[in-house]
């Protein structure tokens, strides 16, 4: 086992942590994603940074929160600059590419008012996310101009599955007993088989595509991100997986009748909206629910099939392996459909890391309960492979002293996760303003508050009500704790990473106010006497560097000292 | 008089607000300055971003908080993507130029990563921050490789002021009895006058270079930065103006013992710096302060000129006038030199605007009391020229309804401003990390509140304690304040203006989730009926448009409503 030389970080779309035999699902065998937990170390407590695409994968691409990158939606462009997962790795020799989803849209304004070429190779992956796009697929594919034309569809007419949208038409519709078409974007047909055969699916061509890249690379060192749209909605999975699970395999909705009275604003706004009365019905979970099982079980198919793949060329061996996803889905719970909010369901995400080295030998199979975030993974790629920590553009922090083993201290006290509802009718609802639609919460573990611009907090204990049914943030007897975690919030707040263009190294390794004394810019000498007698005292007493291990060493070799 | 269709915005360094006779001074008389003042508006409570040149200048060209653009000190590169006025003034045909300063530093490592042309304009431009570089000139040339090359040198020498370095040896220096150079950088020789005859000076030298631009622009509309070096450090005047003031002409410094018994740990590290303890001494300021005013006299001077310049040209009814500083100067004040803190001699600023519109009319030569910010100025400059707001860019906000008088109510009830001393001495005496550096100020008129990472926080009282002598950061008797000031700053660390992608505009004019549906993203429908009966309802109840005045005109004219 050597250290990894290669990356495999492979995320899934609107997955629930608990929707998988590791994390726990009694009724959902996951053995190909299990077994990357046996190998490596499965994080029990992972958090995304926004529950929404976008928003999240960003964070993810960035390792920064939404505070500090900025595209707090699905249809934000990552303004031009940030940087990516790419940006790290590429100039290193590593080839970064991506088979999937990464729903980032460019900031054309930007690269226009910077003349940026699009046809350039920096503008290719300035408006990629910083992926070389192996195979870009976000899958949302309607019969309209949203993203018309996927390769998949080419490969569909390729393989006899013909018309104008075979997307639509073939992977993600079913078929009536008169051979009628019946969409998949009504959910009462999520109970039954796509129109397409497994091995054609988008979740089958788009590991075939992952296979097709490994091979393609061969022995340069790369690092894939694997981007599966499923289980996303449509919520569709083609036989024999859409009917393999009935209603009763499912968790029974999580939710009460009190949560609806007198809610929350901003929760209540969510309640209101047609998908989430839509999924709060159960005739409607108990016919996406199985689809939505189905799909997940044809992941693990096809993530086995994939593994199976890397043993043969000992791929195993050297690459580093990440399964996550990019938010949760509430799928009714809470009286919610979709994602946005805060309670386990959307917010907390699957998280297994695989690390090939010896140096993980020991936390093999382990279970990892220390607090993590998504934004955790774009800095543990970055110290896999030896490069420069960025300790003032990541707010996330390697996992590496996690997946180690050792003695963790000072790990992590909370996580963030925020969320813009600008873009959603609950702010016409509210009738917020475009800036006033933050809402960030801070979970330190058992606490879990959520900040709402305009309204009062929402508040759950999860170590007395793991299923957050009840909302204290208006009870009088959590003032103290939710004064706590305010202030949690707030020293978050007050240290955004924005100073991206210089490293605190370098402010470490710099003496910066002598520098600029010997480059002759003089502040504050009174005459030649006192610049003859500090000048003196420079090479006694150094100020900046005195925090400079490399300096440190230079100067006791000077004295002698070892 | 019409509206504005060039601006000129004058900016000084390290100004202090409280030496012009507008603001008061008794003996330093600025009749040209003044002459803005009565055409304009004198703005009493005008704030810096950040008591530094580097990052209060970007936040004046940005337009946004430290907070938000992240240039937190004088060699932090504005990172690439930030926009300025530039940006958003030469897209509209107004040629946008720089004469002076504004200590930009370019994030090559940005454009390198974005392949951007640095001959390009596009490249010319991100690297200039956004201005038309027609003359820059940052104003520090040492004889070391520090910005060794300025024009001005160039001038010097075709003037008989020759040698390697003429903005060293002749526009800074003195001379002595015997012939002998005597060094700017010495503060005892500012009360001599420099080498230079004031023609030739350098402030004399920039205001030249501005009236050959306002030549050269002629017809076309314009925005020009002219940007004085003077009064900053070296404090050198010309003859006469070097000798025209004596030290008992100066404000006597306001300090007191009391401030050196046990101060906060921030302060007494500044208090430790070898420019405090220089600049607190009696004969340093006695040296210093003549030739600091000197400098101003002779700006104002100057700027008499300009003026002249601009009435022969009939510029003045078509010409938005700013004039204001980047910053202030301790000037031994609080014991300290340079600027750095919150102390009203450094984070206060003089801001003078003179608007020609006829809209203006009605406050000329008032002074308005409202709280404002530098970053209102970029704002206010997008307003004049008639361009979209940016609310979602700009933190600051356009200046005209202060400007045009009427009814103000919501102005602004706090200002903000912020200091990184990562690279400052004080950051080893405290030995605090380069992300730990962040002070951060909130005043809302009378009480001024200054957050410090890893200390308690200083607070004054101005209305009881004007010189702010009196740091009740500690007292038990102001808890209460600190708490409410405390959560003005929370208010505004958790709205950073990082969505810069997005204009508020575009939220409140489109429907986001319906146009979702509308482009066959069908999300929590069960089937064909529920698509049906929401589609009946979009006509009648626009939900994101509800907010969107031409949408609600057009409904109303549709329904025969006025």
């Amino acid at each position: 086992m050597a250290d990894p030389k290669n990356i495999l970080f492979i995320m899934c779309d609107q997955l629930r942590w608990d929707y998988l035999s590791c994390y726990g699902h009694p009724n959902l065998d996951t053995p190909a994603i299990d077994s990357l937990a046996t190998r490596g170390v499965l994080f029990n407590r992972a958090y995304c940074q926004s529950p929404v695409c976008g928003a999240s994968r960003m964070s993810f691409y960035t390792g920064r929160y939404v505070n500090s990158h900025g595209a707090s939606w699905n249809f934000v462009p990552l303004r031009i600059g940030e940087q990516t997962i790419g940006d790290y790795l590429r100039p290193r020799g590593i080839r970064t590419a991506l088979v999937g989803k990464t729903h980032m849209r460019a900031d054309y304004a930007g690269m226009a008012r910077l003349g940026i070429d699009l046809q350039s190779n920096e503008g290719v992956f300035a408006s990629e996310c910083g992926f070389e796009p192996y195979e870009r697929d976000d899958g949302i594919h309607p019969s309209s101009n949203h993203d018309p034309f996927p390769k998949y569809n080419d490969y569909l007419r390729a393989h006899g599955f013909g018309g104008d949208n075979p997307w639509e038409d073939w992977a993600n519709s079913a078929e009536g007993p008169n051979g009628e078409l019946l969409s998949g974007w009504y959910l009462e047909n999520s109970k039954l088989p796509a129109r397409i055969p497994a091995e054609h699916s988008e979740t089958a061509y788009i590991t075939g595509r992952a296979i097709d890249f490994m091979k393609e690379a061969a022995e340069d060192p790369w690092c894939l991100h694997l981007s599966y749209i499923k289980p996303h909605w449509p919520y569709m999975a083609p036989a024999p997986y859409a009917t393999m699970y009935k209603p009763e395999d499912t968790y029974p909705p999580v939710r009460s009748e009190k949560e609806k009275d007198n809610p929350q604003p901003v929760f209540g706004a969510f309640i209101n909206q047609r998908v989430s009365q839509t999924m709060a019905r159960d005739e409607v979970r108990n016919a996406v629910l199985p689809g939505y099982m189905g799909m997940i079980k044809q992941i693990d198919d096809e993530i086995g099939r994939l593994l199976n793949f890397m043993e043969s060329k000992n791929l195993m061996d050297n690459t580093m392996i990440v399964f996550t996803s990019d938010h949760g889905d509430y799928l009714g719970d809470h009286w919610l459909g979709e994602k946005d909010l805060f309670h386990e369901p959307s917010v907390h995400i699957p998280l297994i890391v695989y690390d090939p080295s010896r140096k993980a030998d020991k936390t093999r199979g382990t279970v990892c309960n220390e607090l993590v975030e998504a934004i955790d993974l774009a800095p543990t790629f970055v110290a896999a492979t030896g490069g420069y920590p960025q300790p003032h553009i990541f707010d996330g922090k390697a996992l590496q002293p996690l997946l180690h083993g050792g003695e963790i201290k000072d790990w992590r006290s909370y996580v963030i996760s925020e969320y813009d509802y600008a873009f959603m009718d609950p702010r016409i609802e509210l009738q917020s303003a475009p800036q006033e639609c933050w809402l960030r919460m801070v979970f330190d573990g058992r606490f879990k508050y959520i900040h709402c611009e305009r309204y009062r907090p929402i508040l759950f204990d999860l170590q007395n009500d793991p299923d957050e049914l009840t909302d204290l943030g208006d009870d009088p007897a959590y003032e103290e704790e939710r004064i706590r975690l305010e202030k949690l919030l707030f020293e978050w707040a007050m240290k955004p990473r924005q100073r991206v263009t210089v490293t605190d190294g370098l402010l470490e390794a710099v003496d910066v106010q002598r520098n600029i004394s010997q480059a002759g810019i003089l502040i504050g000498y009174y005459n030649a006497d006192e610049l003859a007698n500090v000048s003196k005292e420079w090479d006694d007493k150094p100020t900046f560097a005195a925090f400079n291990p490399v300096w440190a060493k230079a100067q006791k070799k000077l004295k002698g000292e070892k």
